[in-house]
């Protein structure tokens, strides 16, 4: 019975926010938390982790682009693994938990396994992945894709801000580029790819839950729109005669908060400009940018038609002009159903409510989607802060997190066939 | 009879606009028109002026502070004159007609009571201000506030942007910054200031007028208004938990919009900028400027009051703090009403429908005001464009405005008591 074997989630959550406050003081800048890839600290991650690891009865090994990996055999050598990921960069001036809470906390799984002698039907790895955030060659989630088989080599010529190629400084790591494809894992290698993380998001503390079982990594369009009318004199040109494009860009503004709610998805204008941008000229051009997300690819484009209808009728009405530019587009990367359904029994034997939610912000397990059913745990943090240094949870709910992590290895190797 | 001498529009018109264009060859940039406040070419435009006043039996003088200044007396000696004046300064890359029509309408004016050897009971004066614009020295109407005994002496300090004062460049200039209250004109030496200028607005263009008659220079707010709210992470935070610093600041648009159609003012948004101004993330705040211009300040209080309602609703409804600052404020300059009853007439008598209109922009007229009763003749330009080289109006109108201006002195001599 797999329920014989359980972490205490307030000794185990102690442990995980003490890890995560040593990987803390692992940075490149006095007095903030920034460590990005293939750095001096970096490695010294690599090794913390890899020590842990290695307690854990895991053989460790650092992969050619720098991602260490802990395996912890099953009953029988060479099967498939549960693989356990996140990442060890963060952002400048970054939490503590973003990336490491998952990384530690499948460490603290693999370690009451082995404190116990069991050996599940399958392997248990755990990754810490060198790049999710992208900071250092502006491309995000490097780690994840290599082991995904994604990783586009073009990459390793980017450069990061001193002139230093990806090549160079993987090279320098004691990386191999050349060697990228010996990342990577063929599906028969992987069962499942298991992801937890702080929400970022305000949804748990909102709800008074310290997990929730993520249904989705939101798919994202972002666009730059910019409405033309005609500038003029503030004092000179009547109200009537105005083709003012800041005040259509202000109707916009409002449709894509209406859109957002109408169709149960997130909309956002993060960056507005009026131009010529004088007090005493009616702005000629607006320019601003639209972030939208949904869990499901038909609601985003539901949501967007909804969007261009609206804005081409305040362009109509107001005689402006409207140009629509792409920035990105990702399509929505839904978690796998069976592995939802067992992390919702995980969370239940803990005695929790059981909460879907959506992601909307990125994580690897979107990459790791291109090799293996994924599913994500959600751990509540503070206010929904991330990429901050107020980033902040609590113990309990680290050990709580990592509880249900270890259930959920229980509860698939229960469903595995002998 | 005053009717007797009338000035032909379409040859008046011609040499208006003849000399508009050898004033615009009188430039500090090459390929576009800048002539700023006491430089050089400010220098030649004054020599330039000074000659067509000469040619026109005026007596003609520089003053302290560098306007140039034609006195043509009137039937008796030292008779308080009606004073005709605008500027000869320009912005950067300007028209050549904002400001110098109202110089060289004026000075046609004399020219067709000295070829016609009449003098009237007033003298009659024309002024070139050497600074309205303020682009050197950052202050406005240097030139007139120095006539009306308004200029405040501590502007003498004030650098340009290479660090020399206003009092270096009047010294360098031939003026005489000490002696500036010599420009000033007591109440008794001027019977009425009159400013022909051209609307800089479309209401003209649109009514298919070639003059108005201004009732007032309007009175203006400007503020720089703040709203904050929470900044979050464009993905993660549902919209119901949001507290968007641009969506409020979008409705504050609007809001500035009706405001101004409802109490008949105008009312504009010319900055907006949305903070921190990432595209995947919720504006934690919002800044954007207000400029609210009325003929009449109980109208603009009005309006700005119902703003004021407007803005703190928006702020309590979506929990933003609103913050207000005030960047500048004038109060209205009406216009004479005796002396806008002979503008009046003088248009009727040129065959031309009277059409009343506000000016949103800044004059002359308003630092006059202060020591004369004013008045002005606005003459319509092309698309109500100014500031900009594509400042257009036509010769025909040019004329008629000239036309109506000397029939304005006439009329004004008709009603001058013996």
């Amino acid at each position: 019975m797999s329920g014989s074997l359980r972490l205490d989630p307030a000794a185990a959550g102690a442990a995980l926010v003490e890890r995560c406050d040593a990987l803390a003081a692992l940075t490149e800048e006095p007095g903030r938390l920034t460590r990005t890839y293939l750095t001096p600290r970096h490695a010294e991650a690599n090794t913390l982790v890899g020590q842990w690891m290695a307690a854990a009865g895991m053989a460790v090994r650092v992969d050619a682009l720098g991602n260490v990996v802990g395996r912890y055999e099953g009953a029988a050598p060479d099967a498939p693994a549960v693989v356990i990921g996140s990442h060890l960069d963060t952002v400048r001036d970054a939490g503590r938990y973003d990336g490491m809470l998952g990384v530690v906390s499948g460490i603290a799984v693999v370690e009451a396994l082995h404190a116990a002698g069991r050996r599940l039907p399958f392997a248990v790895e755990v990754v810490g992945f060198g790049d999710e955030e992208g900071v250092r060659f502006g491309a995000t989630l490097i780690g994840s894709r290599a082991l995904a088989g994604t990783f586009d080599p073009a990459l390793l010529a980017a450069r990061d801000r001193d002139g230093t190629t990806l090549r160079e400084a993987l090279t320098a790591f004691g990386g191999d580029p050349a060697g990228w494809h010996s990342c990577t894992y063929g599906a028969a290698r992987i069962r499942a790819y298991l992801e937890l993380h702080i929400e970022q998001g305000p949804l748990l503390e909102r709800l008074g839950l310290p997990v929730g079982v993520v249904t989705a990594i939101a798919g994202a369009t972002r666009r730059a729109v910019t409405f033309g009318g005609m500038a003029g004199h503030a004092g000179t040109v009547p109200m009537d005669g105005r083709r003012d494009a800041l005040a259509g860009a202000a109707e916009a503004v409002l449709a894509v908060e209406a859109v957002g709610r109408a169709h149960g998805v997130v909309a956002t204008v993060g960056r507005m400009e009026a131009l010529p941008g004088a007090v005493n000229v009616i702005p000629g051009a607006a320019r601003f940018t639209v972030d939208l997300r949904a869990a499901d690819d038909a609601a985003r484009a539901a949501a967007l038609a909804d969007l261009d209808g609206r804005l081409a009728a305040v362009a109509d009405r107001r005689g402006l002009t409207l140009a629509q530019e792409p920035l990105h587009e990702n399509a929505a990367t839904p978690c796998d159903p069976a592995l939802m359904a067992v992390l919702d029994r995980a969370v239940a034997r803990a005695g929790l409510p059981v909460h879907r939610l959506m992601s909307g912000a990125g994580h690897d397990a979107m990459a790791m989607a291109a090799v293996a059913p994924v599913a994500m745990l959600f751990v509540r943090c503070a206010g929904g802060i991330s990429h901050n240094p107020a980033e902040s949870i609590t113990a309990a709910d680290a050990g709580i997190g990592a509880a249900v992590l270890l259930d959920t290895l229980l509860l698939l190797a229960e469903d595995t066939p002998a």
